[in-house]
């Protein structure tokens, strides 16, 4: 008997054209589809990209995933939402996760996945990548963000300062994700590291509530949407 | 009169399903394609991804761009190759240049297009984003480049050893492409960072030409592929 495929499918940044054809393809062969929500609510963001390229037969079960960092907390959730994953694994061979960007790139498909190995072992795993939300700004910016030897940092709005100071005084790029709750303060850090100048905040971007900021400190006047990003550095191509 | 567009077009790794729907669409409808070749031969592996998508009918220049570091025969390759796109963006209203990868990440894009902007100032130029190698490689591993508050850095092989020094006793995962001519150098960097346990090398993620090393030391034995590249860090799912 063929191994029960567990499929992480990166549905990019929230444009539905960025889903590559992989991702639509194995979206159109799944048997069941999950994909995460809030606890809050049944919203599934990565579902609403990509709902035009599920077949209207297809099973879709929301996996609530509480935004705490609580780690008890978290590993619970993991836990009884890859119980729901191999429950559906014991009876579909194709099994999809949809995931908002890349699966490898801050991602929830890690966590849930290394529960359902750890549940059920002879499952399959299978990542299909998808456009991040740091690539889709630098298109929409017209940005070059990295040439030659120059580095490329993606990194968590969380670990902004200490990722920042590392770089200071070169011309290394970054993408800064997650910085939500934390805008003001990596303002101030950008200030102080000399690269204010150089950085562009947007939010939503792909989506149709986009919001580009003309000017990176306007995200620092109130918590900016949980999809904002800030991109610092690089060759504006204007 | 609309101004005439200039496209970079990323179409991934090498994995023709990998392009987005949106390259797929932007090919279809583009008047005139170009791809860089090397000055060698004629031969564009960009092209050989992408040319199932584009229609039999459409013209299409090969750009030669030297492999040198000679400052001054790049600019004068780069301004050459400019000037032809002019000449058909004043034909053309929709002129695509294919990349591999991602039109923001280490590709000839930026280059050509500040060259094209300078010649002719009114060209609007745009990008869209492709799936990377690095992201295309985390897939085919199974592994997870970031999570939480940890940072994914993508770096040149030439500069190795500067960044993988700033995050040395750190979890950060790295990508490093261009490990080529340098492979055994980067593999003691790697040793002496102590992430050669980490390291997880491959060529040619994708293309059918795929090598994966089972040690990530093989790629020093001798030179490998140019489209070689490095996965540093992670946590694997198998």
């Amino acid at each position: 008997m063929k191994r029960p495929v567990l499929c992480g499918v990166g549905v990019g940044p929230g444009d539905p054209e960025l889903l590559t054809l992989k991702a639509v393809r194995v979206l159109r062969e799944a048997d069941f589809v999950f994909v995460s929500a809030s606890t809050k609510n049944e919203y599934s963001l990565a579902l609403r990209v990509a709902a035009e390229y599920i077949p209207p037969e297809r099973p879709i079960e929301h996996l609530p995933f509480p935004m705490t960092r609580d780690r008890e907390k978290l590993e619970q959730a993991w836990e009884e939402n890859a119980r729901k994953v191999v429950e559906k694994l014991r009876v579909f061979s194709k099994v999809v996760f949809l995931t908002m960007g890349d699966p490898a790139l801050y991602s929830t498909f890690g966590y849930l996945a290394r529960w359902v190995r750890r549940l059920y072992p002879k499952v399959e795993i299978r990542m299909i990548p998808g456009i991040t939300a740091a690539q889709a700004a630098a298109a929409r910016f017209n940005l070059i963000l990295t040439e030659g030897e120059e580095a490329f940092v993606l990194a968590s709005g969380l670990a902004a300062e200490e990722v920042l100071k590392k770089f200071a005084g070169e011309k290394t790029s970054f993408a800064l994700y997650k910085v939500y709750r934390r805008a003001p303060e990596i303002i101030e850090i950008l200030r102080q590291t000399e690269r204010l100048k150089d950085a562009r905040a947007i939010s939503w971007c792909g989506f149709p509530e986009e919001i580009i900021y003309e000017d990176a400190t306007k995200i620092s006047g109130s918590t900016p949407p949980y999809f904002t990003l800030l991109l610092v550095g690089g060759k504006a191509l204007d």
